[in-house]
């Protein structure tokens, strides 16, 4: 049985749910890979705990649920420790970094965490989109300099491993074209004007059943939707994008008639973001609001759906939907990310 | 730069354009990942040809294309020289098995080529369902004792990663349900019989566009969906399943009038391969024509489109479609393999 050592920065939607499946399943973890997870460290934006012997996953998960903060953890929690302390004075083996995306402060507190967890050796598993867009190549380049993976299929498309695919499974190939709907509330957003419902009415909804985040923007605007291409851009197609490279259209210019009259023909609408070839080579990057017919491979993402396509030279036309009923699947992706580094079992599957 | 030295067995659709696929990108390859494809030997049923130099990638499609035999390759083509003599005595990295399916004949000659690579420490890439569904366990505990890496990506549902998104991307999960559609000829039948075309016409019609095989058994009565079900659970589910475990019904017995009422109902006919909860713990598997309404995941699969749907516990459900229009994707699965156990590059993308 092998201990894997964790840091878990951020403890919101993503990590405390990361907590609850892991709290769940560690056992079975030893039993299928002979991995045993140590939660040796976690901060929220109020405090850390650290503990080399492990602090309790469902513990840390309750103290979250109850609108808490781990710096409240018995004995170890300590308030007003920030994550950056934690990272550079623990002894761990990856650092998973869960904290909000935050692009106007340079993606901060993420990205120092993750350039000090891998000068320190340490793997890093993210499914933060901030530091990947601000400083793409050069945590892969930190990565490559000190021998540690970087793992971030949670970043794009939520639980759907659109980046893995995007990343293994299409080398060899040229990708013609990428076409994504990566973004859950804009889709919802747009069904509820489709059906006649006000723009005021139908963002008040998505706030208060909790899609709609507290900066709007991000979402309604496309500047989510565009972050998500970049990393699948820059990961799959090496373009070296940067998020002012994306033409951004968001949906609140949309006519409500122009939705109820693509939903009457049998289209509905999806924030789509396409990388296309350009026309003096490279990719051409876009986001925008967009009628897709019922025959579109995403033409009938439903409200918790989102979904990717790949057309390719030698794969064919690869076409992925996910239906993500919570933020478990986007939780997991930690999970995903961290037994990819650690189990290599794709020659002796059977268990 | 590092030569990765083939052997290729199987020179019929998979193998001649696996050769294609590579002439016309091998430079690319090499620049992209550092590695060179060198096709040591080759073989096909009527001989084989070995040069440790390379054979030119092109001039073995020619050949073929011709309807030809690589027995007749220049100077090095030896009629009568058979696969397995060809395996056990070339001087290579990897067996490319790609001799056509034949469980009759005990999987034969692809069993006994794998079994011989990988005792010489060769690792085996292979899109041929034959060896895997008479020797799953086998095979993979040999590929652990020999150290050496056997990937198996074609064999289920073309150029679809299904098997790689399932064994890799789920890890972690409890998998509640797999739903696959992973037979294109018998979805393209069951259309011209709702279309009202006769049963003997439609047959005739498939063979003649080269999509239904000599055997058309293999195909109709669910032989093909039910090895590759087999496959998926095995890999997938850790099932232990054998062939004889999947409940099987093929198409030959359907109504025209059934597939023309579920035309007109809007849903159209699939022959379905299913791996669901058994009533005494374990995985119940079945292969079926079935009804899929235009909501179900698979339910608009065109001629062309296989599909497979993973329902699991913590990465929500997972539908990945493909849109295949000749046999290239599922021959450029052995270039997806191989790049596969040669390039580790997922920290290091930006190329």
């Amino acid at each position: 049985m092998r201990d894997v050592r964790l840091v878990l920065v951020g403890l919101g939607n993503l990590g405390r749910r990361f907590c609850e499946v892991v709290a769940e399943r560690n056992d079975r973890l030893g039993h299928r890979y002979g991995l045993r997870l140590v939660l040796v460290g976690a901060a929220d934006s109020r405090g850390a705990a650290y503990a080399p012997g492990g602090l309790d996953f469902q513990a840390v998960a309750d103290l979250k649920a109850a609108a808490g903060t781990v710096a409240d953890y018995p004995q170890v929690g300590r308030h007003g420790w920030d994550a950056l302390a934690l990272v550079e004075s623990a002894e761990a083996d990856v650092l998973l970094e869960a904290s909000p995306v935050n692009l106007e402060q340079g993606a901060e507190p993420g990205l120092g965490c993750i350039r000090a967890a891998m000068r320190k050796g340490m793997h890093v598993v993210t499914p933060n989109k901030g530091p990947l867009v601000v400083a793409f190549q050069e945590l892969h380049d930190l990565a490559k300099a000190n021998g540690v993976a970087l793992r971030y299929d949670g970043t794009v498309a939520g639980g759907l491993p659109a980046l893995n695919v995007g990343c293994r499974d299409l080398r060899g190939a040229r990708v013609a074209a990428i076409e994504a709907v990566p973004n859950l509330v804009t889709g919802y957003v747009m069904d509820m004007l489709a059906e006649g419902i006000a723009w005021q009415d139908a963002t008040a909804r998505a706030r208060s059943e909790g899609v709609l985040e507290a900066d709007a923007s991000w979402d309604l605007d496309g500047w989510d939707a565009a972050a998500k291409l970049v990393i699948l851009a820059n990961a799959v197609l090496g373009a070296n994008a940067r998020l002012e490279d994306v033409e951004r259209t968001g949906i609140a210019g949309l006519a409500p008639a122009t939705l109820q009259a693509a939903r009457a023909a049998g289209s509905r609408y999806r924030l789509l973001a396409r990388a296309v070839p350009g026309p003096e080579g490279g990719y051409k990057l876009s986001v925008a609001p967009t009628a897709l017919d019922s025959e579109h491979p995403l033409g009938r993402l439903g409200r918790k759906q989102m979904g990717v396509v790949y057309t390719t030279d030698i794969y064919g036309t690869i076409t992925m939907i996910i239906d993500e009923p919570s933020p478990i699947p986007s939780a997991s992706t930690m999970l995903r990310d961290l037994l990819d580094i650690y189990v290599d079992d794709t020659s002796t599957l059977v268990s």
